[in-house]
């Protein structure tokens, strides 16, 4: 029984100084909050590490989460957007350029709540995308 | 460059009155935390949706970020755990068999901030254990 999907994002070659700024990154939240007609539960969780470290953002939905995670210092970000209600795709590519600069954007869907013995793309375990 | 590393844990046939029990997914993120070493960030969030529905918690980390969603009309689960610096594996199956009554647990490990143009595994747009 699938209950979620999930969107990993990552973008790179951002800008770094837009990554260490929460306000910048609150816009990307905000734009997809929007743009997608979710409804954010609680107040959303900010932190920007010191000195020249990145920002992590969490917001609650009524349809699951979003977060964030900056890495400045190789102009990374990766995000999270989990609903458990039927979403269409958002448009990661152009709003993370036009927000914090990225030149590349990758969007990968996961559906969660597979059983894993009824799928064989879903072995009990596996590594996506990693080195092993 | 990978950045971080995400955990994507599934577990069915749990016991769905623990699935309703804020308590419970605390003691799951509680003995997570203490198993690895990690820093919670801030107050966690919890929420209880009404009725016979479910639990979501999002808990900042120094490391990253850890997530539940449970889904107690369908005995599941699902579990984030987002970690910045190397950590190792959890034994997710045999906690969440303990604390919550899993059945049967599938962990998903997957590297984030890989550059989407340096490796085949890692396409532009990809889904992973979908329909399509």
């Amino acid at each position: 029984m699938i209950v979620g999907t999930e969107w990993l994002i990552e973008a790179f070659g951002c800008d770094p100084a837009k990554l260490r700024e929460i306000d910048a990154l609150k816009s990307v939240f905000d734009k997809a909050v929007t743009g997608l007609g979710l409804k954010v539960l609680g107040a959303p969780q900010w932190h920007k590490f010191g000195g020249e470290g990145g920002v992590t953002g969490l917001t609650m939905l009524t349809e699951s989460h979003l977060a964030c995670h900056t890495y400045p210092e190789y102009g990374t970000a990766t995000f999270n957007l989990y609903c458990c209600r039927s979403r269409p795709e958002w448009d990661w590519e152009s709003n993370l350029r036009d927000l914090v600069g990225a030149t590349s954007v990758s969007v990968t869907r996961i559906q969660r709540g597979e059983d894993p013995n009824s799928a064989i793309r879903n072995p009990k375990s596996q590594a996506v995308g990693g080195e092993n």
